[in-house]
């Protein structure tokens, strides 16, 4: 088997080592990750100047890796359209300093790098830990280990990627199938001035606690404050399907 | 009214102002927009640096604007956060210069603009003109113009964006309600070698044609070919709901 990992936090970030750590026994591994932090990224590539990939060394792991400076979606294209010899059976994102939950997935660097993975049609899996002061990176990467080889066996659904969160702490309860959360936040913008007297704003924001549906899926953001890892199904098609039948009558402007 | 507007192209972009123009008369127009040119930034935010709005002016026009050094979506945030003094009844992102049609909207700048809109609540369009060479945004300006009053005297889908692509000619031959098409990519990146012997990529690629499916609601795609206004309601809940209960056997991994 064939394993692309990249992330968002870059190529040298604990993180990914520990995911390619959790991997390596299962195939061969390949790293293609940002040269330097990308978080936030969202799905943006880079289109107005050209990308470099570096040949480099993740320290303690013997696997082709390169570093590019461009973002998560830019490192996975890159990776299939040239830097693999053969296509990759899957692609995994992470393991992510600090939680990938609810609409912020929107905003993740780590999650578009597994978008970028199910656009070309690979499986595909984004890995966060979904804490941000919790340094402790291995039952994530113990869980990766174990929990991929038993997906592997499964069909998975076509343009799907799933969305894994790691709660952190050392034995999470168990895994739970869910739904994304609302994660709203209050205080988005840090109002500061500058020496000269000049203003600017820094993002910031705490998050809200939404109110739940407590019918229907339970949410990722429940889920992983309960201690539960995480899985979300996530779709490419953004078409609302719902509202195309509410709408129809735009069709009739003239 | 209270409309908010930004883009990608940058504040300074012919189609923000012929944006502008076409919904001065429909309200209080205000616009926030990137500095320069933001394209295919998807929905990244800013989050390393602080971000710096300044007043400024758009020639012609007598509205309030700033230019902010970040991404789309930073604009729209900043917007409602901060410097808008009351909340605005709908945002507009565009014109942009050049289609924002199936899975490419998850790279657009544009369409970035609009989520953050809904994300906030706010009733929320992205407009594209469908082409990079046709130069003319009046026909898209009118459309805009007559359509948003149309569209604001019905009940809009909550949690709901309208993604917005006009073909590039004089007289498109009338509205269609899509879903998002497939945008594949063949020759994605250009390999050259620059003068010191070093490889780097172009990101480029050609659109391949898909094969549409020729049941269910016609794509954005396929509507602009025809020469159609394509109007795809879009979501912000990227749950893929089917696959949860594919999935449901991965909750008894231990």
């Amino acid at each position: 088997m064939r394993i692309l990992v990249s992330n968002d936090d870059g190529i040298h970030a604990r993180g990914l080592r520990m995911l390619v750590g959790g991997l390596s026994n299962l195939g061969e591994v390949f790293v293609v990750a940002p040269d330097r932090e990308r978080s936030a990224t969202g799905h943006s590539i880079t289109v107005h100047r050209p990308l470099r990939a570096k040949k480099t060394r993740i320290p303690g792991f013997d696997v082709q890796s390169w570093a590019v400076d461009g973002t998560p979606a830019d490192c996975v294209k890159l990776a299939i359209e040239d830097l693999l010899a053969d296509p990759p059976d899957l692609v995994v994102s992470g393991i992510n300093q600090g939680p990938n939950l609810g609409t912020d997935v929107l905003y993740s660097g780590t999650v578009s790098a597994a978008i970028e993975g199910a656009i070309n049609g690979f499986p595909s899996i984004a890995v966060s830990l979904a804490s941000y002061c919790y340094q402790d990176f291995s039952p994530a990467g113990a869980f990766i280990r174990e929990f991929i080889p038993f997906l592997l066996r499964a069909d998975l659904p076509r343009n799907t990627l799933l969305n894994v969160n790691v709660p952190g702490t050392e034995r999470p309860l168990g895994v739970k199938i869910t739904r994304l959360g609302n994660r709203r936040y209050v205080n988005i913008f840090e109002k500061r001035v500058d020496p000269r007297g000049r203003i600017y704003y820094w993002v910031a924001g705490e998050p809200l606690e939404a109110q739940e549906d407590p019918s229907g899926t339970e949410t990722d953001v429940e889920a992983v404050k309960n201690n539960y890892i995480s899985i979300t199904p996530l779709q490419l098609d953004l078409t609302d399907y719902a509202a195309i039948e509410q709408l129809r009558f735009l069709a009739d402007f003239k």
